[in-house]
């Protein structure tokens, strides 16, 4: 009998581990609450209309369908049974495993403030993206028609919580899309007065990196006109705007990047959970007790010389594939050799010839941080079409300095909430 | 005081007006209820997950928006008052004009069954074919994990309501996704066993064509596997699927691309109207009374040899430059020349390779007529980006039977009915 293996999610680590095994022996079925695999590094770029979904997405079933061994189910897990060796979907189908690796990536985190969802809406998810690109290009529109300046100020402010690489990001590329393409577009709208907020809790951005490197991150985004707020603390989010304490930043542009956390299902896995409910793993990637449950990418906690390893699609994939050949080669549970990271660095876009990256001591900083991190974003990508499409459309998008996919389409906020006819969700699984 | 011109809609009848008027004394306002225009020949493939909607979108503005004589208003109007010279927005606001070019386009129309919408949507808009899209591949996925025989060919079965060019289509596109692209990937699905059905009421398909390209086209469906079901007269649509009298095809995959209507906004211009609510216009486009009032493109009924123009982008596109003329030199009312239309033939693609082409007498078919669709298409397009795009996209997808936008992403049928949060309504009027 075959072993058979459960991969549950379709990013960068579920994706990768069932490449590695494809053409083995093993049975294996790859869960996602998509159909598609997200490459997230670049879905801020979707929310500021550079973009197409389509371009950054592609579906599960074209990237390893076709393996006579890999068979790929749409379904949302609800439960682990690590003792039953059992994986429990929505719809209370269940498949039994010999080996299980839990790959689903982490969702948006409000820290018991999940109100303000509603108004600071996330950036994890497609739908994500396109609800906040009809709020922004919305928000234009409804400038260009307003009646009073303080309504006009109050649409054209831009607030992204959280100064990690994802709002240093958004925050950059929005600035630009209020410099370059809209200013001549619009008849009535000043964009030279509208505002674009970074509010970080801690005393820089970018902490991920060196001091320096948050220190030219800052400059660089100051210089295109981005506030950057450090230290500042956010005590109440509502429909009128940010708040401070009782100071508030009227606005109804508001993206949330400031946390995540384990999405619900991994709750069901008894286990060490340090932070945000991600899940303390060995040295072979393995959760205590349970040798055949491996834990990999974003949800794992992995201790590496004193800290967790980083957020990063390289550990995933670097750990899917050490996974892969422990499943493959299935040495005893004390023989496996520990898994080590290979530090590929770590790399923000701030805007146009502007990046700032990190590979281990090595820091650098421009126009050749920015190459790089085209380079790495163009390699990474799974699909030889998105590929091609998000090359195509950055040739566009930086040297003509045009962000072509504005379009308002009428997928509203509070659909989401809305009453689901199917069975597939919004997802917060693609890692 | 420069004239005021007034234009509803950023179709390819308005867009063309307003770029004929750009750079003139004229005072432009181009007022739609989109931030985009679409080109709605091929919607289609966004449905069959071919293209992107940002493949065969533009924002408005980015096309027009720059000329300084041109202001876009991205509204809802809700009345035409032409006694009073005045269009009447959802928001309250007006707008006065000296000239109005009425070119709204048309909708989806249910002949007096509103409720068969539900099950079988429209194809007009962008939230349309997604969710057209959303729908199919879901229907993949749930016969993949489907338990009963019965449920999987009820969810491979697939029914496109009306023989005109977008139903021929959309049947043709439809077929090729199921045979090309599906086909590997699905483990149990049996994709020889799916049936994609097309419905006409009328003894042949593309009534506006001749007949022998009927023929010839429904020889080519059926030969890709789609079943052409001519003279049927459908009684009911519901939750079980499509019933002529007490028959059922069982299905949840419908789409309706039967029959069209003016939008509502319409009914406010009094005016003889023949047919879904379209309207008489004279020779020089405007209506009776207000030689100041122009409709145009698919909204306007304009007489030529005994026959109403066909709503194709050709005639929109011709009479905008007519009534551009008309507007910049401002002849007497009864000295204005008459509008005469130009046929650039009329073609429909139903699939790779196969299409039927007729332009007056003369008709082709097959591989040529193919390549002039795509020819035709990529030169009508706008925008230079959505040509490029569109036409990698379609190397992909011809030369290598790829459908490469596969995205579920959880834009569900039934949000369109929900609390809409903003003023954007999903859009009826892009021509």
């Amino acid at each position: 009998m075959n072993k058979k293996v459960v991969i549950v999610g379709g990013g960068a680590g579920g994706l990768a581990t069932a490449k590695a095994l494809a053409g083995t022996d093993a049975q294996i079925t790859i869960i996602d609450k998509n159909n598609h695999h997200l490459f997230q590094p670049l879905l801020f770029q979707v929310a500021v209309a550079v973009l197409s979904p389509g371009d950054i997405a592609a579906p599960i079933r074209s990237i390893v369908g076709k393996q006579p061994n890999i068979r790929v189910v749409l379904g949302e897990v609800t439960r682990f049974d690590v003792n039953a060796r059992q994986v429990i979907l929505k719809d209370g189908s269940s498949y039994d495993y010999d080996y299980l690796v839990v790959a689903t990536g982490i969702k948006t985190c409000y820290y018991g403030n999940d109100h303000w969802e509603k108004f600071a809406p996330g950036l994890k998810t497609v739908v994500d993206a396109l609800e906040a690109r009809e709020k922004i290009l919305l928000a234009f529109e409804k400038a260009e028609i307003a009646e009073s300046q303080h309504e006009i100020q109050r649409l054209m402010t831009f607030v992204v919580v959280g100064g990690g690489p994802t709002g240093v990001e958004t925050a950059g590329a929005l600035r630009e899309l209020l410099n370059k393409s809209i200013e001549k577009e619009f008849k009535r709208v000043d964009t030279s007065r509208a505002r674009v907020i970074l509010i970080e809790a801690l005393d820089r951005i970018l902490c991920g990196l060196g001091p320096e490197l948050s220190a030219r991150a800052t400059a660089d985004l100051e210089k295109m006109g981005v506030e950057v707020w450090r230290n500042t603390r956010i005590t109440c989010i509502d429909e009128k705007g940010v708040w401070m304490e009782d100071k508030c930043i009227e606005t109804s542009n508001i993206i949330w990047a400031a946390g995540t956390m384990a999405p619900p299902e991994i709750s069901s896995i008894e286990a060490e959970k340090p932070r945000s409910g991600r899940i303390v793993v060995k040295s072979d990637c393995s959760i205590e007790n349970h040798p055949e449950v491996f834990v990999i990418g974003d949800v794992a906690w992995f201790m590496s010389e004193g800290n967790p390893l980083p957020q990063l699609a390289p550990v995933a994939v670097q750990q899917a594939k050490y996974v892969a050949g422990i499943i493959e080669r299935e040495p005893a549970a004390g023989n496996r050799p520990p898994f080590r990271y290979k530090d590929k660095g770590n790399v923000a876009v701030i805007g146009r010839a502007k990046a700032v990256m990190q590979i281990g001591k090595f820091k650098i900083y421009g126009f050749i941080a920015w190459l790089a991190w085209i380079l790495v974003h163009i390699m990474v990508m799974v699909d030889f079409r998105n590929r091609f499409k998000v090359l195509f459309e950055w040739r566009w998008h930086y040297l003509g300095n045009r962000h072509g996919i504005r379009l308002i389409t009428g997928i509203r906020p509070g659909c989401r909430q809305g009453e689901a006819s199917g069975g597939n969700q919004p997802p917060s699984n693609a890692a």
